[in-house]
C-alpha cells in the first residue's frame, strides 16, 4: 500500500502554545500519522500538550525536536509549506487536495522503484505569523487550504487536522495511473540535504564568478533557490547539475591552484 | 453558485463543553459557513465558547437554540448525523466526500428547479457518546469520517473542521484565490526561442569544460533538457541562469582570449 513506502513528517516550527503541539498529535493519530518533529517550539511535554493529545501521547513522546529546520527535513524529498501567505518569488501553491494527488503520485513511483521508508515533510509555521521566507524557503511547495476569504483563521490544531485528512484520503487511495515500468531510485526527487550542497556549491561558483557579490546578494540567491525547488530535481539530475558546476569550478581554475569541496 | 441556492446547517446535540461550541463556529466560519443550531447544549455564550470562537463571535452570537433535534432539522430536507457507530438498522452510512457529493448533487437539484434557501442539517453529538439512536432515527444519511481505526478519536472542533471543509470543497463555497494583481511578463514562461538559447549556452559550457565530449553525448542533453523544460524558467530565472552561465565562462577564459557569443 502506498502508505507503507511514503511517510509524512510533521514539522512544527516554532509553535508557541503547548496544547497546540498536543492537539496536532492528536489529529495526525486520528489520521493515521506518527512522526511529529519540532523545531525553535515550546516544551512539547507540559501539561497541556499532554491533555489536548488526549490519547496520542505516543505521537507527543516520540516526537523529535531539531535544532534547525533545515536539519528536520534534511532526509526529506518533498517539503510541503502550509502557509496562508502570497510572496511574488514562490514556489507553486497547491490546495490541501492537489498536495495530496502529488504525494499519491510520488508514493506510487516510490513503490515502483521497490522503495520504502522515503520521507515527505509538511510544514506548520508559528500560530500567529506562520511560516517565516528563511523557512518557505527550504519548501519544494506551499499548501493552502481553501477557506474563507473574510476569515481564513483556522487554528493550529484544525490546519493540521484538515492537512492530515486529506493526504491520509490521497494516500489510501489507489493512484488512477499507476508510472510505467519499475522507478530506480536515481529517479526519485533527492533529498533536502542534497538539495543544500547543490546551492552550496552553486553558490560558490557565483560568488567566485564575480556574479554575486556576497556583500550585496539582493534577491538573486532565493530566486535561485526557488527555481530550482520548484521543480526539484531528481538524484539523477541533481547529479548531472552537480558535474556542471564542477567542471565549470575545475576548468576555470588555475593549474596548481589548490582543490576545494 | 451553489452555495446560493442550498444552505447547510450545522447542528450540535448535547455538547457539553462550551469551549467545544465555540471551536465549531470558528470551524464553520473558516469554511463560510454561518447558521448553528443547538439542542440539549450547553451554555454557547460561556466565556471558554467565546474566547475558542477566536473570530467567530458572529456565529456563535446568532446560534439559535432548539427545544427538539426535531424542531432544529424541521426545515430541512435531508439530515446527516456525523457518528462513528454503526447500527444493523440504518440509514446509508457515507464518508465525508460522498456526503459532499450528494450535496453538490441535491445544489444542482434545487439550482435547476429555480429554488433557492434550500436547508440541509449535519449533526454531530454529544463529546464522548456521539449521537443517540433518537437522533439517528431522524436522519437521512450518516455521515463517517474515514479515519485510523485504531484512534478515531477526534474532537469535536476537529470533526466540525473536517466536515465543514469536505462540504465547502464540494459545494465550491470557497472561491480559488486569483492571482494577486496583473502578471508582469518577468514572471511568465521563458519562450522556447529564449530556452533554446539558453541550452545551446549550457551544452557550450558543458563541452568546453570536458564534462560533454560531443562524441559520446548518451543521453545527457536530453536529461538536462527534461530537467528545466519540467518547470520551464520564467523570463526573469532564465536571465538568472544565462548570466551564471556567462559568469562561468568568461571567468575561466584566459585574459585576452576572443569573446565567443
Amino acid at each position: 500500500m502506498s502508505a507503507m513506502s511514503l511517510s509524512v513528517v510533521f514539522v512544527l516550527v516554532g509553535t508557541t502554545h503547548p496544547g497546540n503541539i498536543g492537539a496536532a498529535a492528536r489529529a495526525m493519530k486520528t489520521m493515521g500519522f506518527s512522526e511529529l518533529r519540532l523545531v525553535d517550539a515550546c516544551d512539547h511535554l507540559d501539561g497541556p500538550a499532554i491533555a489536548r493529545a488526549s490519547g496520542a501521547e505516543d505521537v507527543l513522546r516520540a516526537a523529535v525536536p531539531f535544532g534547525t529546520l533545515a536539519d528536520a527535513v534534511a532526509d526529506c524529498r518533498l517539503v510541503v509549506g502550509t502557509s496562508a501567505r502570497r510572496r511574488e518569488i514562490s514556489v507553486p501553491i497547491l490546495a490541501a487536495r492537489e498536495v495530496g494527488e502529488r504525494l499519491a503520485a510520488l508514493a506510487a513511483q516510490v513503490e515502483a522503484a521497490g522503495e520504502g521508508g522515503v520521507r515527505v515533510a509538511v510544514l506548520f509555521g508559528q500560530e500567529r505569523s506562520g511560516l517565516d521566507n528563511a523557512a518557505l524557503d527550504l519548501c519544494t511547495q506551499q499548501l493552502r487550504i481553501p477557506c474563507n476569504p473574510a476569515f481564513s483563521s483556522l487554528n493550529l490544531g484544525s490546519a493540521v487536522q484538515v492537512v492530515a485528512y486529506e493526504l491520509s484520503q490521497a494516500l489510501e487511495q489507489v493512484p488512477v495511473a499507476p508510472p510505467e515500468g519499475p522507478i530506480k531510485t536515481e529517479h526519485l526527487p533527492a533529498t533536502s540535504e542534497a538539495m543544500e550542497h547543490f546551492f552550496a556549491h552553486l553558490d560558490r561558483l557565483m560568488v567566485d564568478t564575480g556574479f554575486l557579490d556576497p556583500a550585496r546578494p539582493g534577491q538573486l540567491r532565493r530566486r535561485v533557490r526557488r527555481y530550482f525547488e520548484r521543480s526539484r530535481p531528481s538524484v539523477n539530475e541533481l547529479g548531472i547539475l552537480r558535474g556542471v558546476l564542477g567542471a565549470a569550478e575545475g576548468a576555470r581554475r588555475r593549474p596548481g591552484e589548490e582543490t576545494r569541496r
